[in-house]
């Protein structure tokens, strides 16, 4: 059974009509609307209202207007419907109004509204937007005051979707675009004025021509409550039924998956033009849900990640730490369940004993998989040996005392004589055979950030000269991106380590800011720098299992702390370029592997198709920073990130800097990258058609690991 | 006697003399000097670092350094001249080197000298600037992580005023400005990523040519620890001493405020040349310091407001309330010294009475201080009724019983018979007789911020129908500001109600952002409002003493609440053009008030010498923001603050959004208001120079009061 799926009705009623009584509300949900939006005033408040601000004279004082009583409201409590009406609140207030009367009493007439819609029990109240691009202030310090004064309520802003004239450039017929991002640009100062509240939200109007894509992201990341949708923008199929056209089907498919409620607006009027009757049928208005209700059976499927990832959009999830604490079952059960990371994994060492081939000698070729976990590594190495018909030896060695005991199970059942299971941390290893292939999955979603690096070091000593290790090497990828969603979630937390941590999550309410996604670093295994400095002591050196059969050695826990892990410490600093204005809080971080040749990982969005479509282990992680920063269009962000590490842990820290390109005139632009010192030749005047303006940063996050790490 | 101000000598020892050893510390202060600085490490030092960084192969690695040891350094621990001590950082170090090698090593020889000039017990190390401008994080992170690993020193960050060729305009012989911001930019975004650390602070090299005054300004803002200046900008007097130029003096002047450290450079280099000898004597060396120290003996002296708030300056402190609390009589007594303001009172008050001319039945015209204290308005008014020659009979209306007390022993000794001293809330009071002239000192540093509206108007019914009131009307004015000083101290007790809370404070270390100051609102007494909208129960009618001796009368309290406040409520919202970048912490607010006539008062920095110069009774009241604001070159800073209030208390709440203008090339440019809707006609182009494009705001503060108020 799908989700459900709410579509309410606005019914075109005259603002005069009496009171709505529970039999209309029921009339409504009966013809298979889940909900109703009702104004809550009707024009016996209007006039009044009128009446006492025509009466005072003094332009300075704002008259006092009392709550609205029978019959100027439209609807009485009512427990039983109360769930299933949206109040609107009076669309004729001007809350920023240049007028300081109007806009003092548009205040208190959105108060009272507010105060009797959440006496009937309603939940939410939809408010007109602001009127002029001025006086956002005004507008949301009147939003700000209602909500404090009614402490309940949730208040839904409508909002065009862009300013009229502004659509998809890509469509035909288009005027040259206004101002694509004004309106969300407005209700970004509004909630930030606000302070994020919980209880603001969009209903966003869908247009009859749709704006570009840009702005369709932009919004799909904000916190959409209700889509309106006029019927007036409905075509004709063939058949006479209304339909949407393709663009406007494909935004629906797209928001459908926020499940706003969905309201129909203006459907007598539309019916009665594509019906030509002036009363049309309930049957011939329904026309309009229906096909709603269509739509929403045919939502393509959700991709492979987003089955994985349901009821996990958005939510933060503090990443795994298998190095320190040992997994459940149930952990590595999911996991196991990836259909596309283990047959990579298979192709990868298929790859790798197809390349080597059988030892000329007969003995068996070494494969070690550390961090053996359940051991599905260790299935893909015996598929790929029987495939390539080269005979193995497998080791699975594990730390977690509870994964050992069932791989020790699974060796008796299953495998047998050709696999040995080793308890130990693999950085303390001392087999007998050095190994020739050495499976390991240790990667986070940000590649390093489960310690890979600094496992696979305090291994590679077991590794023959020559040998392979799988991975070959990862990579992490990073980009810049707005989610009020997450930073309201991580804000109303109020924690000053909260703020320093990054966070695993399916990104849902998510807009990607820049154009294109950039790589921080990359790690390489074997370490070409411990292959270059390691010196082994003469007695712990061990014997190749091809070369003497009857020799054994032992190696100490001796890296990588002998020679330290500064080869592990990373920094970068990436600049990003911004088109369209957006204000970020924070970054997404993927990551991209070599595990064989061309068999390949990636969580990259842009890259995961091409090299591991539908794999679903990894979720984006998600850096967040303490204060959001705006930036306008055509603007950079760059981002700085270090990977640090001592003895005892590793950890990032990263911030942000903003920058504007700014047209210069004439000459007399100053891009220059050294500062002018008192030794150095007179400041010279280059001629550029743009200036870097720095515009704002973000303080150092996490500095010495103060408030998130990864113990070693 | 003068307060100390420490000079020092930075000696041009060469770096590969042996350690200084405390000898050297002690003939440096006898000399005259207070503190020496000194380079921590030496020659020995830079070759082991030459030869190990030279001696790693992999480009990647960036080699490890290990500690300094004697005799690397040049100095040893001496717990008896630690204090006289600066320790310089190794000048050929490059934090911010765009070689990830230089950098790498450069973060470690900062953190080993930083770790040995604690050891010594030294407070302070001179920390080389950034070499360039695109490598800002990577420069804090290591300044950031440096201080985090040595817990107790402090870094000064040796930086220039300006780049080479940013003089003053007004001055001659000037080379077209570069970017005279560019320095401080940078120094911002070095503290902002470390988090505005309080052992970060600024140490600034005096150039030779000064630059444009605004960044003086700016750097007069900042944390200063040491001013730099070496001896060769020192011009000749006609007797052959060294001396600054009067630019440079005045500059010293103004710096010297802030109380830096002044560190002389090149002192032998300098005197070697003046005295065209290869070894001056000590007696010539010592010109220099004798020229400062004399400099500062010549100190303009302060004014009046810098008298008067010795010890206060950048200290936060909470308006009072005196409706709320009663004052103590110190508190009435260091206001009762305000030289001016009682000055500018009995002029009012003379003013009043000279207009209004004695009572023609003979009769005393009647005078009451509302908030009489312990008087001095009183005597004002007697003295002004001297003066004039004008009878007055005076009501002194005081809540607080202490000072009701100090005033009946001062009627027994000083006024007797023709005062009347009445122990009530000046809003319950129920004279026998109306009151021709109200005088009251109800002012805050913001004007309204201390009731005085309301208390006004609840004694206004006591005023005869032509009554005067002084003062008659005052308005509230403000400026966007910068002051890290205030941030830092309100950002490091980390309180939500510090954040959203207005303090009294007398400014030193600001920066006004703006060019001009803007009147916010207005009060009028007595209140039109109120003369238009009361009205009065027959049995409450007082009648004027001028016309019937013997008829008493009550007044109930009965105002301001009958007709509510809502005709105090105020807003604005002020655009403020804002020239060279900078960033925004809070904005300053001051106050103007006409007493009567052309009898004035103000806080206003630009009106205060021609209104009421020398008056000392109000410090600027400072609204903070939670988060700075940062604007670029040629912004505009809008601010909306309300006064709001409800029958129970009085609160500001406040926003701020940022914008630029940015040039726009061609047409297409879109600055209207009004947001274009369905219903609007097509989207027009309108050709403009430039765009408005906006950057960032700041949430609502104090919202609903929530944080701060006046209790009513």
């Amino acid at each position: 059974m799908s989700p459900l799926y709410y579509v309410g009705l606005q019914p075109e009623l005259s603002t005069l009509d009496t009171a709505i009584d529970s039999d209309g509300i029921l009339s409504v949900v009966t013809d298979g609307y889940d909900v109703l939006s009702v104004p809550i005033t009707n024009l016996h408040f209007r006039s009044r209202v009128s009446r006492i601000s025509q009466s005072v004279s003094d332009p300075a004082i704002v008259p006092h207007i009392s709550p609205p009583i029978y019959p100027e409201v439209n609807f009485a409590p009512n427990s039983t419907y109360a769930q299933h009406v949206l109040g609107i609140c009076a669309k004729w207030i001007e809350l920023d109004s240049t007028d300081p009367r109007i806009a003092g009493v548009s205040a208190q007439i959105l108060k009272h509204e507010l105060s009797y819609a959440s006496f009937c029990g309603l939940s939410y109240v939809i408010v007109p937007g602001p009127t002029r691009r001025n006086n956002v202030a005004l507008y949301a310090e009147s939003l700000n005051a209602a909500l404090a004064a009614v402490p309940y309520i949730n208040i839904i802003v409508h909002l065009a979707m862009a300013e009229t004239g502004v659509e998809d450039p890509s469509g035909p017929d288009v005027p040259a675009p206004v101002d694509a991002m004004s309106i969300w640009d407005i209700w970004n100062s509004v909630r930030t004025i606000c302070d994020y509240s919980s209880r603001l939200s969009v209903g966003l109007q869908l247009p009859p021509k749709l704006p570009p894509q840009t702005v369709v992201s932009r919004w799909f990341a904000e916190p959409i409550t209700v889509l309106f949708i006029s019927a007036n923008i409905f075509l004709s199929n063939p058949k006479g039924y209304p339909v949407l056209s393709k663009a406007h089907q494909f935004l629906l498919f797209k928001y459908m998956k926020i499940k706003p409620y969905t309201i129909l607006q203006d459907v007598r009027e539309a019916t009665q033009i594509r019906t030509s009757s002036k009363l049309p049928s309930k049957q011939d208005e329904s026309a309009y849900l229906i096909y709603i209700r269509h739509l929403h059976t045919i939502l393509p499927s959700p991709t492979a990640v987003e089955k994985f990832g349901r009821g996990y959009q958005d939510y933060l999830q503090n990443p795994l730490q298998p190095l320190r604490d040992n997994l459940e079952s149930g952990t590595y059960e999911v996991f196991e369940k990836d259909p596309v990371k283990y047959a990579q994994y298979e192709k990868a060492v298929f790859g790798a004993l197809s390349e080597r081939g059988p030892n000329p000698n007969g003995q068996p070729v070494i494969v070690a998989v550390v961090g053996a976990g359940r051991g599905p590594l260790i299935a893909c190495a015996l598929r790929a040996s029987e495939r390539a018909n080269v005979p193995i030896f497998a080791y699975a060695v594990e730390k977690n005392p509870n994964a050992y005991t069932y791989l020790l199970q699974r060796k008796e059942l299953q495998w047998q004589s050709n696999v040995e299971i080793v308890f130990t941390d693999m950085r303390s290893w001392s087999p007998t055979h050095k190994v020739d292939i050495m499976v390991s999955e240790l990667l986070g979603s940000f590649g390093d950030n489960e310690l890979s690096p600094e496992c696979l070091d305090g291994v590679q000593r077991v590794l023959k000269s020559n040998g392979i290790m799988i991975p070959q090497s990862y990579s992490s990828h990073f980009i810049p991106a707005m989610s009020p969603k997450i930073f309201s979630s991580i804000k109303s937390q109020n924690k000053e380590d909260i703020m320093n941590t990054p966070y695993v999550v399916m990104l849902q309410a998510v807009d990607l800011l820049a154009m294109e996604i950039k790589q921080a670093w990359e790690f390489r295994h074997p370490c070409p720098y411990l292959r270059a400095n390691s010196q082994w002591p003469a007695s712990h050196r061990i014997n190749d299992l091809s070369q003497n059969d009857d020799s054994t050695a032992t190696v100490k826990r001796d890296t990588p702390f002998d020679i330290g892990n500064e080869h592990n410490y990373r920094h970068v600093t990436a600049r990003f370029s911004i088109e369209s204005r957006g204000v970020m809080h924070g970054f997404v971080g993927y990551f991209e592997s070599v595990l064989y040749g061309d068999v390949e990982l990636s969580t990259r969005p842009d890259t995961i198709n091409k090299k591991s479509k539908d794999m679903v282990s990894w979720f984006p992680i998600w850096f967040p920073i303490s204060t959001p920063l705006y930036v306008p269009d055509d603007a950079e962000i760059e981002i700085s990130i270090w990977r640090k590490t001592d003895n005892r842990k590793v950890w990032y820290e990263w911030s942000v800097e903003t920058f504007v390109l700014v047209p210069v005139p004439g000459p007399g632009s100053d891009n220059r990258d050294s500062i002018a010192s008192a030794s150095a030749s007179p400041a010279r005047a280059i001629s550029s058609p743009t200036k870097r303006v720095r515009l704002g940063c973000s303080k150092l996050h996490n500095p010495g690991g103060k408030y998130s790490s990864m113990l070693l």
